[in-house]
């Protein structure tokens, strides 16, 4: 068997982010999915794996069981990658686990519910030489790569300003009656964490910025908004970025921003040229200069960069999306398994994720202190 | 298992059709490919058969022995449906006999070499019941449902004006030095049949103006361009056409139109709206008034047809693409095999096929005529 | 006085064309306007001159008296130049009188209503040294400029494939009631000659493609729609175009594309890379290649050519629209009044007007015959 | 004489804004220009009202003079209203002079150097019934009108998110090389006054914000980028915006976001729509849903207000631009004047101009205490 060999924990039965797991494993043909532990319940568990022609003596009742089980396996014959898909409280056990237990880990996001637990995670992975995986899948977009290598072999020069957005109106149609409050896990802090927005959407559009740019935020200083008193967890953020020296920014992002769909962009301005690409646009990216026409990029041409070539799996102009931004992610993570090396920027890790939660962290800090400035430890 | 078993001819080693069908079929679990002949080379089709983790033992020499051998299988073992992904010249004779073997079949377009032989297996289709499943992906895009059902339900008024393009430079660069002429397989007439471009191309924006409108083109004039004297088949063609009553409209499309990726698109006026939908930007629909705002359609939208939400697999504002529409036709098919019963927009048939194959006929004898008006049988 | 003094035939109280000529001649300081004969009653003509502050002594109740009472005058009091701005069917007699008379005319399009006529008056203006500005005001466009000179450096290489299209709904909601058709003058053939749809919208298209390649339509075979029996004129049009060689293209205009608006749209492509540019959008021009980005020119940039940099008025980034197009086909004019030299491109010319009919009676005689190829003569 | 007599302060030889200020002016036939104050230098002033037809009688050598002389002249002679088009730092002393001595007054922005000098203008001018004009033109657009009107109906339902935008490169070449920085009087405060980015850029945007919500701003929290230490004034600004209960926004604002060209946006998002407005592509207003297709609104439709449609000179789909938006504040002003009654929103007013040096005053004050939260008092 030349797939190797994956496992899924959570993503179960009319779970989306399962289905993209999935899709994205076999997109390319380089993961065979095994087996897992689908749902809390073993039943449903096991209807849901005959119902995508699983083995159903793979179906686990637990993490716990399915590293004892696999484990006991012919090491050629069990699972050497597991995806975490679960709800995100999960996330560090599971992890914690998995790592222990020598499996590579492919993991949603956000990472962790604490910074804590993330640097936990971060340092078993370097102790062990594990792959994990963070999907934050917009790193996977071909041209997201590309703005990478452009600012990467400076054509940009000096970076001055950077500017984020990641709106949407997804909760704005259930947050203005109360009542729904309680029917929402991202609204309970239980569940979520210190943040809803933050975590959710300015997780994304963080990572965004720090893998484009090569550049650390060192400090922030967070405006958050309920919308709502009472509403435990934020739906709407405005927070500036410090990145050292004189170059500043600002990350906005938004749960409440009525009939915007999933309107994540990004500006990079530098002393010599700027760029700027969006989500919903996602196969171009626009070079801007002062003093000379604009450029548009787009996949598949023969003048991009090999990084950005290798993510593109169709003639030009034949849209790409999603599904394929994801799989680039698994795609990395395979060729990091077989190869025993890491590529730069093929895949988020769990230092992306150690940064993310640092951000959350700092963010939150921020808004409660009367929105000071908050460094990034 | 309940993935309908599905085998594959053509579609080999480094085939961007083949990888398109398998994920197609894979995308929504609804298909398990078991076998094929992937190459007319035994052993490479062997060898690839094992690069995607399939059984050696379903790996077939020919269509004539996968036949045999599939049918000497018990009936829930063995294959339901069969995937022709070979060159357009060997459709015909791989699925005449996969009909009449009675196999399910889904085949790449443009389904035949004549409008004779689609004629032929419209006859056996019919027949035997067989769900034929031609891939005319662009009708699997869910704004394009969305299109055809606006018009079904009569939101344009009555059609007035019809106009496709399908442009693209692909090739712009390699038509150019007349050695390269030899080594592309779409200008030579045995293999592609009498038309390059008009059986490339405009199959695919003329199936989508009768897929969207549900109108029947009735004559053609064409005027098509070889661009250098020489050239076997054509590169660029314009093709008016006519519809009955005074309903009129052209078809435009082109490999030479340098630095066009895939831009197909298409724009029906009614009486009372018009609406326009390009392939490069596949999720969004305009619906355009004189005395109102224009209306811009997206996937996902309460608002939306049951049949473009069912074509959605992500949240709103992520985008979709290729692949998607791709699979879209394959749900399609599984559902018609299993329910025995075809839904009428779910994938374009035979009967689709046939037309197409009128169309180049008609097109073809209309620009041989010297641009005279040709009817579609 | 510094400015050029202009007189109008035509465009009175209530007429858009009207205020766009006096706009078009004042924007720039170089045309001052002295009088005319705004309306054929005179004492409208009178009142609505008081209305724009114009001295009521140079209100005239026929060019033939404004040509008579101006050439009284002392030579550098008289005007200089006389715009016609009245229904197409009064152009002709107009010019033949105010060239004759010496004045340099500037003339709404299209020129006249026989192709005979316009030969008529470019004879004359070629015996006369006459400025004779006709405003197909596309070509003013900055972008347009910029394309023009694009092709002439050879940016493109050579040329292989053109196409053009004009569609709006503009009759839309007027047609489809039988009742309205009496009250529009571009539906009667005494006040619009043999062309309704080609005479106003294609003429623009037609002149635009010539504008810019600088390349000679030689021969169009012409599909026009009346869409309604016993509707006398073309609502639309598809008309095909050869140019010699092999290159051919396709000119579309629509009076019934439902909500369209003025979606005046121009493609040309080279053997080397090709461009687009939209009416609608008018201040980008988008430079298409297969192997490079695609580059979005926009005005003022310091590497575009002088020529449509001096079309600029503003910074870049602030829009400009029709009115500065039309004007700086004005600032054209004025600059060869004052030099006695014209400065190719800089406006369309009485040439322009021969060719535009050529077209129109050479599409209408195509349709007539059947839908055959019909040379320009 | 009917168009209302005026005169010109400044915006003299080579003005951009001079320039603008007369093609405002003409454009609807309700100002006729008499004289000014060109120039400082009054050999230069006469030289250029020479140049533009002006009677060189009413050029005079300083707004003292002006104000002498006119009011010498008898009343239905006179000027009516006085444009200033001076730099910043002039703009107080002309506009108390005139509005003193009775004229009406048109301003350009930012209104003064000190919030201080705008409150006694708006006295004044409350006092004497002055109509003061100033110049923030983006509120002159068609369709900004339109948004203001449909958040007025209660389209959008209750605000609840704000972020506007004003983004431009065009110090971006300047700015890197020191020795440029004393020829850009924007660098010097003794003629910028306490900002450079703020003053001219955000006032527009924060001006937009309160134009087409209605909502005042209450307090701001300011970060300002002189992005070399050692530069004077600010080139780029992130300001926090709170509008009272727990509405927020944001506004941004930046002459360094390289090769961005006029990127003023604005999105408002309310509990039942959001609408989104570019200023590079003025003709559209975005209308987004969270459960139908978004509208595209656009000039001239039958459905449109009023108010806009009172905006819009030509048919739909012909670009109105700049000039247009501007213009539409002259002509509220021309009817204010005539009618002596201010229609709101018809132009921003002084206080307007009380608005928007507040928000000045409050975002450096903001930002020079460290980033907290200042009220505009």
């Amino acid at each position: 068997m030349r797939g190797i060999k994956l496992g899924i924990v959570g993503g179960g039965p009319g779970s989306f982010i399962g289905f993209t797991h999935r899709l994205a494993a076999k997109m390319d043909e380089e993961f065979a999915l095994v087996g897992g532990v689908f749902s809390s319940d073993y039943a449903k568990s096991v209807k849901f794996a005959r119902s995508i022609d699983l083995d159903v003596k793979r179906v686990y009742r637990s993490v716990d069981e399915l590293i004892e089980r696999e484990r006991a396996l012919p090491v050629d014959g069990r699972m050497t990658a597991v995806t975490i898909a679960t709800p995100n409280y999960l996330h560090y056990d599971a992890a914690r686990k998995l790592i222990r237990a020598g499996f590579h880990v492919i993991c949603d996001k956000p990472v962790t519910m604490t910074c804590a637990e993330a640097e936990r995670l971060e340092k078993m992975v370097g102790e062990r030489g594990t792959v994990f995986c963070l999907t934050h899948n917009y790193t996977g977009y071909p041209m997201v790569r590309e703005a990478r290598k452009l600012i990467e072999k400076g054509t940009l020069g000096r970076i001055q300003k950077i500017d984020v957005q990641y709106y949407m109106g997804a909760f704005n149609p259930l947050v203005h009656d109360k009542k729904n409050w309680k029917s929402i896990w991202r609204f309970d802090p239980s569940k979520a964490g210190i943040s809803c927005n933050v975590a959710d959407l300015g997780t994304h559009a963080f990572n965004l910025v720090e893998y484009i740019t090569q550049i650390e935020v060192k400090a922030v200083l967070a405006d958050l908004n309920t919308l709502y008193d009472g509403l435990p967890l934020d739906l709407d953020a405005t927070i500036l970025l410090r990145f050292g020296g004189n170059l500043k920014g600002v990350l906005r992002s938004s749960h409440i921003a009525t009939g915007e769909e999933n309107a994540l962009e990004i500006k990079i301005y530098g002393d010599r040229m700027g760029l700027r690409w969006e989500e919903e646009n996602p196969n171009c990216l626009y070079l801007l200069s002062d003093n000379k026409p604009a450029q548009v990029y787009s996949r598949g041409k023969s003048s991009n960069t090999k990084f950005s070539l290798e993510g593109t799996r169709v003639y030009r102009g034949l849209p790409e999306g999603f599904f394929e931004s994801f799989a680039n992610l698994y795609k990395g993570a395979a060729k990091a398994i077989r190869t025993k090396r890491e590529t730069s920027g093929a895949f988020p890790t769990i230092h992306d994720g150690v940064r993310t939660m640092k951000f959350v962290e700092a963010a939150v800090s921020s808004h409660k202190k009367g929105n000071k400035w908050v460094e990034l430890r």
